[in-house]
């Protein structure tokens, strides 16, 4: 066992090639184990094994710097930077995040989780480098579909114009991106990879870059080779290795796509061990598309490289044919297109989680919501209730995009409510809308919902009360429910339910009349207060004798929260709520 | 005299080369008169001259659509669509705007004037054309530097990998951003213009796409030929034109930078009509960064291809040598870059405008504010008064990234406030931190301004008084000051003059105190009230007695607003504010 020695990259360098070879096959048995047992990144940290070896073993870590895109790949990094026990020892497997972090390791330079940073980020550590008179190489590695953002490609290029010192961009070319790749770049590389890097057009040699490529980047020997010879160079260069996403585990090696990610599985079969078949909004939004795009051809999913995460496996891809557009990981483009194909009747619909929306404000503001296009955004993953990792975190949608004129940002709280506004999106040509899917389990009436939304901002009054309105948004409506009802329990009053549905307005009709009967509103919402939905109900009732307590999120990053936790903190909870409320 | 018998592209088709080449003469002298007395972007304008007319000779608009990018060259395109009179006719000159627009023409399909999206847009302008089974050419035309933005790319890899039908891009090969161009693509470019289009590796090829070159892309024959030729075609194709930026204004075609974009100046000499000698906040900021990085070699100045607002000309650039970096039209990698130096003990400020910054929501979020790198952000034209058009507002800044976490966003209300909050920003390794330079005329003191900024969201109580607190952020806390002084006037009360200067936080202990002898706050700032400062407060008191106002602009697009208007309507004058205050 060689892993069990490597505390540093230095034990690294004491290996021969053979014994690193044995440590590539310890490495991937270590992933396999601990992705099977607690879930993980899979086959993209399978296919890095030897690259990342042949790195520390060339180059001298922290002083030579590597910049892991998305750094769901950084895994064997992690295992060869003194972190191995987190991946070795069951108990320790949550002692290091998924993704690079400074604080965890002097051998990571950044928390980063979004893709197609690395290349700007490593430029700015080279830039740093050089304005301090300092030495050391700056490398940084990129794959799984990441080179088609529009940052990477624009720091491919500031790299090949404008840095003159020493860069390394290890392009990890495993072709696939989670599912197939997408784009005209991807093409070049295949020719590259098939003409031992020969081919003309060269992609990166366009950007004014140098250029090395390594046949078999699953092969140590290479691999050092080619690392060996740009250790110290004097200026940007790609080393494009050919990987094999999955690499040791067969399944993933040839089935890919569902291999990038996993939940916990059986070894053997490769069958996951929990399966949960209960309907969810994903589910029933992605047989709502399906259904609708065959009724008209002029509906078109649009996603950027997450078909996952709109819940189409490849066999429904395949039934829609050209009705659904990947368009890599690319979503200011995504966004610009759907813009476009709504300015001219067609109906798109872009699918994308909430923390991957943010990569794209200003074609929000500047494609869609000015020329008031309507396209429909479908948002994922929102809120408290998702991914957890501070570097996807889903509750900053709101603040973020809640504040740009024109968008119709609606909050369903249950099923048949989220049908019926994807309904009358689709339909509807007046305004950009986009419809945030509730966090938590589905919930249904089993009754169709009716309403005209096209009458803006109109909130929805499910209960007539007196003295306090809880108004609650998306996912805590049914919060606000049992506040009310816990309420009543305690104090006999009947409380004013509310379901507001139009993040992006205020119906100042409703809130004028509550003025009448009640002294007290307190808003609900799945996301940080700051510049979200409640501020906007306290800022209307700012010069009246209406109370006002929103409740949401603090403004913070947190990593791998507990959400009950989380919901506790900052008192999402109905007793708690309730006890706030009989202050008053 | 041609130009006067265009109504329609249908004239256009009428003419014979010999006639095009006079009307491209009338069209050049349109734009010289035009901008000469009325101001506008002139180098970009005359140099399209010619491949605009060829394009409405072969091209069949608005059936065949044209999405010029950014559209600040889209002048002699509205010439040829039936608006020629907002060109000749001195009184008419502002009947249209700056930038394309489709509810000026239809032969305009976007409002825009953010650089980079045309590719995009134009293939979501072909997809819902492909899908309604419709037919005809689209056509982007794109240049001055835009092609590095990551949108643009992104859009050339998706049409060169992943679109199957009719896309023309015409690549407008000026060899100038702004400023000169920066990126390892224009090397590119170069090499190809070079070489007839025949150099290895075109980066277009690379991203899958077809290609032709057009030597001279101010010759109506050459261009005619070439876009007859890629008329109708099956499949996407970049059409490399190269042109002369400031065609046929001698002056412009040498110095091609500051005749980008020109105020009103004497045709003879080149002069500008009005000279504006007031030292304002772009002077003393780039006086104050050539200072402090002549006396530190780690602080580096970032643009994203517009040195113009930092008001850092060519000969300030040569000054500082490599410590001012043009990223290009790249701000997602200005952020990023400034993140890495930041991390690494460098002093990185970037300079950009309002608007602009909203083409990095996610950078800001991902790559800086998650890792608290303590770079500095200058944020120019920001609020109400600046530029006006509806796609170069500044007064979403606040709401953009005002609550994104770690992020120290500060208002300075004078000359004197602001070096101070420069000088501690750059210093300190703590914070990401942005600067809002105020809008107007610049205040000064006269005295040096002295604060631990480094003690988060400590506003300053300029003048104590009682009843009435009045908080004004920014460029607004002079209108405080007014609003306090008549107040004091009309009602012998003095009110509380609260200069905030922190954006991101609130002063809870100060605004705590406030309820023991005040019973109204207002809040003033120079940003729409959505997702804003005032909203923050307004939630603060919302479970309190004390009552809130919150003055700003509405959430709204508006193009080319007056602003004294705009102010008035948004009851930002001090008379409408005392009226309001004067019934409480």
């Amino acid at each position: 066992m060689y892993l069990e020695k490597i505390n540093s990259p230095k034990d690294v360098k004491k290996l021969s090639i053979e014994e690193m070879k044995v440590l590539a096959k310890e490495i991937r048995e270590a992933i396999i184990t601990r992705d099977a047992k607690h879930g993980g990144h899979f086959g993209p940290n399978l296919g890095i094994v030897e690259a990342t070896i042949a790195l520390h073993y060339i180059f001298d870590s922290p002083k030579d710097k590597f910049v892991f895109d998305v750094s769901h790949q950084s895994y064997p990094h992690k295992m060869l930077t003194g972190r191995r026990q987190a991946f070795t020892d069951e108990a320790h497997y949550d002692d290091v995040t998924g993704y690079s972090n400074q604080n965890e390791s002097e051998h990571d330079h950044f928390i980063l989780g979004h893709t197609s940073t690395s290349v700007s980020l490593a430029i700015g550590l080279a830039k740093a480098r050089d304005v301090k008179g300092e030495s050391g190489n700056v490398v940084a590695i990129i794959g799984d579909g990441s080179l088609s953002g529009g940052e990477a490609l624009e720091g491919l290029d500031f790299a090949g114009g404008e840095l003159k010192s020493n860069l390394i961009i290890v392009a990890n070319d495993n072709d696939m991106s989670i599912s197939e790749v997408h784009g005209g770049l991807y093409k070049n590389l295949k020719q590259l990879r098939e003409t031992d890097g020969k081919a003309e057009n060269n992609l990166f040699k366009a950007m004014g870059l140098d250029y090395i490529f390594v046949k078999d980047g699953n092969n140590l020997e290479e691999l050092i080779e080619a690392f060996k010879k740009v250790k110290d160079i004097n200026h940007p260069i790609v080393v494009h290795i050919h990987t094999q996403k999955g690499k040791g585990y067969k399944l993933a090696e040839i089935d890919r796509e569902p291999w990038h990610y996993t939940m916990p599985f059986n070894i053997e079969t490769g069958k996951p061990l929990y399966m949960d078949d209960t309907e969810d909004y994903t589910e029933v939004t992605k047989k709502y598309l399906v259904k609708k795009m065959k009724e008209d051809k002029t509906v078109v999913t649009i996603t950027s490289a997450t078909a996952g995460v709109l819940g189409f496996l490849k066999e429904d891809r395949d039934k829609v044919g050209s009705q659904f557009i990947d368009v890599g990981i690319a979503e200011e483009t995504a966004v610009a297109i759907a813009s476009g194909m709504a300015s001219k009747g067609a109906k798109p619909v872009y699918g994308v989680a909430s923390t991957f929306l943010q990569r794209t404000y200003d074609q929000l503001s500047q494609d869609l919501c000015i020329n008031n296009n309507p396209a429909t955004i479908v948002v994922y993953y929102a809120g408290a209730i998702g991914m957890n990792d501070v570097t996807h975190l889903g509750w900053f949608d709101m603040a973020m995009m809640g504040n740009i004129p024109n968008l119709v940002y609606l909050a369903p709280t249950t099923k048949e409510e989220h049908l019926a506004m994807l309904e009358w999106s689709v339909n509807q040509q007046e305004h950009p809308v986009a419809i945030r899917i509730p966090g938590g389990q589905m919930v249904s009436t089993g009754k169709e919902f009716k309403k005209d939304f096209s009458k803006l901002n109109t909130y929805e009054v499910n209960q007539k009360g007196e003295k306090v309105a809880i108004i609650g948004l998306g996912t805590f409506y049914q919060l606000g429910e049992k506040v009310a009802k816990l309420y009543q329990e305690k104090t006999g009053v009947q409380a004013t339910v509310i379901n507001p549905m139009y993040i992006t307005g205020v119906d100042e009709k409703l809130l004028e009349e509550l003025k009448k009967d009640h002294s007290l509103v307190i808003t609900l919402e799945d996301g940080v207060l700051n510049g979200g939905f409640g501020e906007k109900i306290a800022r209307f009732y700012g010069n009246s004798d209406m109370k006002v307590l929103n409740y949401g999120l603090k403004k913070e990053f947190l990593d791998r929260c507990d959400i009950g936790e989380l919901l506790t903190r900052n008192r999402l909870k109905a007793d708690l709520i309730v006890e706030d409320l009989l202050k008053y």
